[in-house]
């Protein structure tokens, strides 16, 4: 069998979680949190599956669900969206962007991605019969240069996938990212999928932007998110899209033969979860940025150096300082040696730049971030 | 915005479930079981949640979940399979057919599906850059006439893809059918997607045949399934794919960017009951043998003719003895007057002959039935 994607191995993600597993060591790579979620939210799914409801979702979802989301979104970016004809639900935000790009991408089409970027957009769009073009990030901030980005459209060019806050260096737009994104979109009447899977984990004070809260953008959009990260239970699988009524009916054309619809009973937990308690997101941000703190407190004072950390749940490490290995070794070495695992940055570039840094997911208990410094600092 | 599938419409499930709630119709349309699942199941659902089981599974599913489907595939086709390379759990069968189709489909290439044939196969291969070559059934048995299918073989022909048993008509494979596949395939160098999500309900004493029996065919297969089906919990979108190490592989490398991994919890609970319940499976088959009998015998000396039901939980029924409407008006007409919903069978063809036949689900409770064939005897 001749492949057709190729060049591809494993995602780096479950690659590590296993060497993770196979040497016992604390697993700072994988992004998911080491802590239960919410109580309510597993008795909720109990009595969803109890009282029944375990057949066939609505194809776009549980509607009672998708009227809880237009709620969540009208209060985080008051923007008014129609639960039947702007929300579909996913089987996570990794089908959401699948199926958007599926919707978008055309054989020949050219995509703007970032270097780097998350892994699963790139696959996605080659095999829809497109390509990615990749636009390099600025360290330290890991910025856009929107002037060197409009270089790279060309008359190919159908879509732009942005990412914010961002995985895997938790940079976040400005206000003045988000409108020179919306002035490339229109003119050069290109679409957006702006993954917002952390949108409520903005760091220090700033402001929670979305691509909901830019008209023009978001008329040309899918925004999608994720239950997993917001309620901390990745493997629930549940996320959604956020579109106009017509990219939404795109969406559910082909969402409808990839998954058709998502876990019913935690649908259902869900709706009731945001129902009863609306507020527990906006201490998601909080909640996150004390972790991140306390990691970044951990390794103050040694040979790392921390890159700074604005949103998500990722913080970048260079480690250039005490080793020479490159970033795959590094890693694995790490993980053996050491057990800590993380995950190498260059995985995420077209093109690496030659640097020594790697991605710790700090979505953890106090005790493991404790515990996974203490060795960290030993180390260097 | 230009269409990628712009000849598509909703799935015809879909609309004819939200027809039916809206007239309050007995929904014998969509595929799915009015009655509760297994007791023991919700409970092993809730037991894997509370316990803390809520983070992402491993992409190829959880690992005891794999070994329970080897030793099931062992118990029922005496296949032995390697879980950690040949088994990969989806987001549901339809993920699996969707990716399996990615998988193999290149642009161009023509893959032969059956009309009629289930929904979701013929927009999974052209969003891939093929197309579908349709081979008649040939009814009332909806028998494959593999001569004819033979010449529709061209140098172009990568895949075909066969359901036994066979949704909608209820079809089911003999063994010479399936030497006469397996004998193609070798012949032509194709490969094959066997959808056998029915795999257990075949009916009347007939032997329960797969692709898994037959080592030439299997090598060059993937082989789905689904939990959905099987356990009554359609809404859990649980299923696999199996497949040889190369094949599944190539599965593999889509699937982490489609959906990545499945709802953990559902993979804890359905291990547990297939640990527990071993021999539960093997009552499928005359359980809904009984609903079959009891649907029959319900419109038995009524106007509708039955055609004949070897497998699945779908029924053929013919009404032109006593309605000229074609079908599709037919089953509105029916959903919305007497209430009682069904698919029209044309839905399912690229070539519908003139015919006046719709597919009812008897996956009901004894009740349901009974009020629905009372209704549908009135009504010729
Ligand atoms: C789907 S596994 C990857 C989880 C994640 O988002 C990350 O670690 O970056
Ligand atoms: C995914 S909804 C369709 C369910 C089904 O298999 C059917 O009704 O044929």
């Amino acid at each position: 069998l001749q492949s057709k994607l190729p060049a591809l191995g494993t995602t780096i993600f479950s690659q590590m979680s296993q060497l993770a597993a196979e040497h016992q060591a604390i697993n700072l790579s994988q992004g998911f949190p080491d802590f239960p979620s919410n109580p309510r939210l597993i008795e909720l799914l109990s009595e969803a599956a109890r009282s029944g409801l375990n057949q066939y979702a609505p194809m776009p979802g549980v509607l009672a669900l998708r009227q809880q989301i237009a709620a969540l979104v009208q209060s985080c970016y008051q923007r008014q969206l129609c639960a039947e004809q702007q929300i579909t639900v996913s089987s996570g935000a990794t089908e959401a962007l699948f199926v958007a790009i599926q919707a978008l991408v055309r054989p020949g089409d050219e995509v703007i991605v970032f270097d780097p970027a998350y892994d699963s957009y790139q696959p996605a769009v080659e095999l829809a019969g497109g390509f990615t073009v990749h636009v390099p990030l600025l360290p330290p901030l890991y910025q856009v240069d929107w002037a060197q980005l409009e270089k790279q459209i060309s008359k190919k060019t159908r879509l732009i996938i942005v990412n914010s806050p961002h995985n895997p260096t938790g940079a976040v737009f400005s206000h003045q990212d988000w409108l020179s994104l919306q002035a490339l979109v229109l003119k050069h009447r290109l679409y957006c999928i702006s993954d917002e899977v952390y949108e409520h984990l903005v760091f220090d004070g700033q402001p929670q932007l979305s691509a909901n809260q830019y008209p023009e953008l978001a008329e040309r959009s899918y925004i999608v998110s994720s239950f997993g990260k917001t309620f901390h239970v990745t493997g629930w699988k549940l996320g959604y899209a956020v579109a106009s009524a017509e990219l939404t009916a795109e969406f559910r054309k082909i969402h409808q033969y990839v998954t058709f619809s998502s876990f019913t009973p935690a649908q259902h937990a869900i709706t009731q979860l945001l129902a009863e308690q609306p507020e527990e997101v906006k201490r998601l941000a909080a909640f996150y940025q004390l972790k991140r703190d306390q990691f970044r407190l951990g390794l103050a004072g040694s040979a790392w150096s921390l890159l700074p950390c604005r949103g998500s749940y990722f913080q970048l490490a260079d480690y250039s300082a005490f080793s020479d290995l490159d970033d795959v070794a590094f890693c694995q070495w790490l993980t053996r040696e050491h057990k800590v695992a993380a995950i190498p940055l260059s995985v995420f570039y077209r093109q690496a730049p030659s640097q020594r840094i790697i991605r710790f997911c700090f979505a953890k208990e106090p005790e493991t971030l404790a515990r996974a410094t203490e060795i960290l600092c030993q180390l260097s």
